[in-house]
């Protein structure tokens, strides 16, 4: 009998991951030394704030994604499926960043990197019900664990709207997509407060 | 006494598996912004194609390389090298993914990519059954068990003959062959129906 | 409920370390055969130092890392978001090595990657301390234990005044940074002695 | 108190060799469809010999390395230390491959290839013995276990020596150095029959 080995399918989650925030670093260029007082600087700039919110990004859901996954013992192959969609989001993150990166003004293009990342999150806001469900089936919950499961769920939602915001702010200024993605993973601590 | 140890295979499978995943992405070229009505587009539409082909492909046999290995606790040194040959296959995917992203219409590049994932998958075939024999060596199976396992060899079975079709499709229309790769992981679901 | 996973944790920070170990290596280009006797054979010497350098820095870093985590069994929400900040100035060497091979004789250069290095290092040692607190918090130390504790500090914080003397001697002469930088390793066996 | 992890240690060195294996095949470069009948699929040839030394390679050297550490339960400072440059021999592997494949016909470049992976083999072996003489003294062995720590010290020893051959017939014909190293995991089985 074969099995699915809940192990490996963390251990290749995060090594996929984690290829892909480092990937990331890779598509920033240095201005050249003789272009010293030109615009390459400004375009640096750029390049490092879209590498903060790609930073960001991908650590946030790295976060739920560990969190979301944390209580299932038991793996299902749907689960695995869902999964595989997740990582194929994912890895779109070093191609969607070289699209912004290429053109850092054009609204266009900082929107659909902002749809790609607000679609994903829904996506996952969806995925964190799907696993609660299951979960819920396999054991009836406290009421302790049930506030911190749905506190989970409206952090991952937040999120969801802040990715909202941003895509829609593309067509103000395109950098500031980037810029309030960059702060995605405060809503964490602002979800607390209230 | 040295010995081999199963965690250290899993975990440097999983990564191997993941870097190559996210190679992957990284042959898509954008197309540049001045050739936005140019042919340029269609190449991109079929390095998209030829990416999600690629996914497909290696989150399967990451799927059957988890099950395989799942009930395997006892490492011998010939499963290690039967691996590393899985492996091989697997470190290919970049250079094939090259080859077909290339010349995206041509039938003898498309064919031999078809080709190298029929060898691969009938490999694996093979290797599901030499390690059904030695389970079943160490263990006899329960009815249940045996039907199990016969069901998942006969997944990666028919995986081979989609493998098949994949491959003689090219001579018909070269982008048929990462098409139905594409959707080579609905042969689990389908396997499951019949 | 959803909880944080201190093993995926573990995994996505090894990681990304190891994958941007590998990557400082990509940076080191080949001098060409055509150029056997001219300066191209001084920039692979450059490059190779450089690499040294790095190779000497991530891997003390994640010396320290693993230390630092080894006994914190329950993560909480603030440090994966500490940790972060360390995995990001971990995924910016890279770039750093990039800016000093692009010139490797330049000042300012050199100053600029002793100073980053300067500053995580500083961004380390309070971190251990941040730990240091929290597992006291937890568990009375034995005076074994609070000694090993300092000590391991210690380690840190003469890591740290190496870091502020190679970045002064940037100014002296460039590559003598990532030469003092490249023997970092060491102040571990040297605050073994004192 | 600060201690060492042995799963980290262990995870870290698995993602290096992993990062590295996937590296190699990224510097296979395609023959371009225009250059059929010239000289470039020579090149090709080659580059796929070589890529499949370096696979070879590699995958032996992981081999000894899980099973050089499998028994090693408290790790020291030390032996972190002795992996450190093992791993650094090990990133190396991206750059020898570089000059061997810039130029697969050079009689030099062949034997620096083959003269690094012959001391490396050298220092795997010392290492093995400076494990083996830690775990005995921890624990007294069995005769046969002492007979098993032997035959693998054998086998280090063997493809030291297929090393040596390998970088002497680089002077004979340069591709024979990736020629050898790449039956160079065939050395366990030969061991095994003496």
């Amino acid at each position: 009998m074969f099995r699915n080995s809940r192990d490996r399918f963390m251990a290749f989650s995060d090594g996929v991951f984690a290829v892909i925030l480092t990937v990331l670093v890779l598509e920033i260029r240095l201005p050249t030394g003789s272009q010293l007082l030109s615009s390459s600087w400004l375009h640096f700039a750029y390049a490092i704030l879209i590498y903060v919110a790609g930073f960001s990004l991908i650590s946030t859901y790295w976060y739920f994604h560990q969190k979301l996954f944390s209580q299932v013992h038991r793996l299902t192959g749907k689960l695995i499926v869902l999964n595989f969609y997740c990582l194929f989001f994912i890895s779109l993150m070093p191609i969607l960043t070289q699209v912004i990166a290429m053109d850092p003004l054009s609204k266009s293009r900082s929107f659909i990197y902002g749809l790609v990342y607000l679609i994903f999150n829904i996506y996952l806001w969806w995925l964190f019900r799907v696993v609660e469900q299951l979960l819920r089936h396999l054991k009836p919950w406290t009421p302790v664990e049930r506030a911190r499961a749905n506190h989970q769920i409206a952090i991952v939602r937040n999120t969801a709207i802040v990715g909202l915001i941003a895509c829609l702010c593309a067509w103000i200024w395109a950098p500031l997509t980037p810029l309030i993605l960059a702060f995605s993973p405060l809503v964490r601590d602002v979800t607390k407060i209230f």
